[in-house]
């Protein structure tokens, strides 16, 4: 367990000189913490948890105004985003891993290749021809099909399953229960059914992608269903097939992406938000929690609705949405009096 | 199967002396029934399928009033829910479980207790140092990692993953395909990619709690991501890090928590609705489905919209809504009336 | 590999004598496509690709005006839709299956029977007394209790559900971690617990139903929650007990049906519609994206918005919606006319 001294030394700040030898234990809220723990203040919103807080130390925002000194030792920082990120780093319990090599219970094809270091958990299914990078984590119960391939060091949480000729990168992390490679949802009425519109593409997944749990990723009707490098995608997203997802996005729960829209770099597609197929969405465009976005998005722009607008019309919107009720009324009313004007005349 | 005397018995109804020997073998709705099933009539709405129905008995809710004597045997009723919820249980097929014990291909880590009388289906995964507590049902496929513990007769149904050290109380259902303890969605950007911020927390599912299929539940940042004792908690849900869910809620489905949304107790959430991140969401309030919650929600208070307002003023505007389009029509002509009048000074 | 000549003839169109013997590797879009690849023109928006693409030839919707001579062979069509499924359809790759037969590591229960042909993968658990029909395929991992029947030529990805009592007929496809018969979500409060009511039904999926990744379809109170014949679901949909499908609907990813909602036949949901408990949605009537469907839908009908509305009614709103600010303004401007006239008089 790491001292005070030791903390302050990661986070380049200053300590008073008595308190350094302190051991910390572990991490809290200020409300949850006790004695050993250290907790964060990031906003004066929280001063009265701060004042009674059981917690050892305390990191806080530079931009916090204490009232009177602390009753702790505190550690003062400019970013404390960045802070607590290093701190829980210190803090974090290994996460479980299969033992190296390939569980007994695997079934792994004799033409599929795996890299140095694999580590493969029990009931993992590999199929035919595919290359497993080194270092590769699969957990337990993970389903890969024929012609896969996963690049050095990324890690398949539990019971993932990813179907034929996906090609994913290194570093990737793609968490339990999701699916890659569901054939594009694409029929043709023929007069009396739905015939099914042959999905023959793929799903390339590039480097350092996290993906979250009970995710869905269709395969393209034709050429590639794309996430860009680094890009991060939360639980339940849904991502239609041909959808074009440029690096750095970020995508929050169970947001879902119609076949064929095109995100440019570094879009945030907040929780729930709908995307409609074939739009674009340029780089760094946000889109709120909740929108529903039916046209195409310019480069930088935040929308937010359903459907989404740009987000100061919408805010606008909104706002003379709240009067409308009493504009009804006071429509009435002028009606009256004009009436009147009229019948004065 | 049940005489109507021993049904009219377990709801303490009165029934005619010369039906009561009448065996009945299955429940059906009116329109599905046939000889032998015993029917539900809750509205008049349905007094046209009652009168044609093959049901053998049906059991009716006290405030319909039938406008002919019933063709076949009546049991009326004050409270056709808790009726419908007694005489389901009777014709309740048993639910299949693994047997007693271990299956062969269950792998268990030796470090692992197992209470009495559990059972543990074909390629369940348990990691090191859990704690299943006695007559712990898990079905075929369940994954559970490191350090979890899971109290007395709960039940997790086929293909849940349970992620290392997460704590589950007793009798706790999760049905298949839900995910719990993936890390919480934190990142922080550092200019040239997004940074993952540690998720060091935990999830504390209380005694109780209901959990359906394909739900997601994220471990927190730190401390815990907490459901109440007794919640209810519907398929495709997502609840997000550091989520503080009360006792005795319900949250329908593929409704949304973000990070740090705080329910209290007996909150009810409608399908799809959404919670932004650090919201608080009083006792007994309840959201309308699709309703997207962005600010705090008083205890007691119904909400309906996007954004979600006092449900009145949400009818209110939605009425007003209704009307808008004549309005503009209204004030161009109201304008033109006006303009008319000023001319004519 | 066919021939241009061959492709020709499959879509029954004419071709340019000095070109038929050219090999077709592939099928590309525009701006992907290298030598040896066939390409699609449906319209003239992507004149500009047509004009650089490297495809070794393009099948051009009738409708496009081509500006300049095609430098490429092309493929006059009337049905560029149905062109681009009987193509797609000739470079499918095979999909990949389990050997024919049962994996030696699946766990069958002996009253089970399997027909002929099967396919069972690795891991698959197959409960007690379930028929499984000729040629069905059950991917790694898919896990079925007890009493299910699964018709002819139906096939299962990987890690799906299927619970106790469920019938599945012929040629249904249902892809990787959907679950089936999970119980119905339905509580009754007690005065100090929500206690389940339990969930007796079953789950009907009729022939050529095509179910995508994380669907959710519960278990009728009751009788039984269908999927009428030929339905199309995409992945992560949530539909309730007891609630009635059509045949030939299809349901776009991340809708939600509420129990005991009915759908005739040919309906169309949009992603993430929505559709309240117990509403009845007629024939061929269509449901726009995120719509919020809390009324019976009329057949034929097409509706949008949140609440959903007559589409065109709908769009008025919105367009009113979109002048609401101005108006506000505008009634301020006229309110004060018309308070200067009334001084006036």
């Amino acid at each position: 367990m790491p001292t005070l001294t030791e903390i302050a030394n990661l986070l380049d700040v200053p300590l008073a000189d008595d308190v350094g030898s302190r051991v910390i234990t572990g991490v809290a809220g200020l409300e949850e913490a006790s004695t050993g723990d250290l907790s964060f203040l990031s906003s004066e919103q929280y001063l009265r948890q701060f004042a009674t807080t059981s917690a050892s130390a305390v990191i806080v925002h530079r931009k916090v105004k204490l009232r009177e000194p602390a009753p702790m030792p505190t550690l003062i920082v400019d970013d404390a985003d960045l802070a607590m990120a290093k701190v829980l780093g210190l803090f974090a319990p290994p996460v479980p891993r299969p033992a190296p090599g390939a569980h007994s219970s695997a079934t792994i094809a004799p033409s599929t290749t795996l890299g140095s270091g694999v580590r493969i958990g029990a009931n993992v299914f590999i199929g035919e021809n595919c290359r497993i990078g080194n270092n590769v984590v699969l957990h337990a119960g993970v389903h890969i099909d024929d012609q896969v391939s996963i690049g050095n060091d990324s890690e398949l949480f539990a019971n993932v399953v990813i179907r034929q000729r996906i090609t994913i990168g290194c570093r990737v992390t793609i968490n339990a229960g999701s699916v890659l490679g569901t054939d594009g949802f694409g029929y043709r009425w023929d007069g009396s059914a739905h015939v099914k519109v042959p999905q023959i593409g793929t799903v390339v997944v590039e480097d350092d992608v996290e993906i979250g749990s009970c995710v869905c990723i269709d395969r393209a009707k034709f050429s590639t269903t794309r996430v860009g490098r680094g890009t991060k995608i939360d639980n339940l997203v849904q991502i239609g097939h041909n959808v074009q997802i440029g690096p750095h996005c970020i995508i929050v729960g169970q947001a879902g992406l119609a076949g064929g829209a095109r995100l440019g770099t570094g879009v945030v597609l907040g929780g729930q938000a709908a995307v409609r197929d074939h739009i674009t969405i340029g780089d760094a465009a946000m889109a709120a929690a909740c929108s529903a976005i039916a046209e195409n998005v310019p480069a930088g722009t935040i929308v937010s609705g359903i459907p989404a607008l740009p987000h100061r019309q919408s805010l606008r919107e909104q706002a003379a949405l709240r009067r409308l009720p009493e504009l009804v009324t006071q429509m009435r009313k002028l009606q009256e009096q004009v009436n009147q004007l009229l019948n004065d005349r």
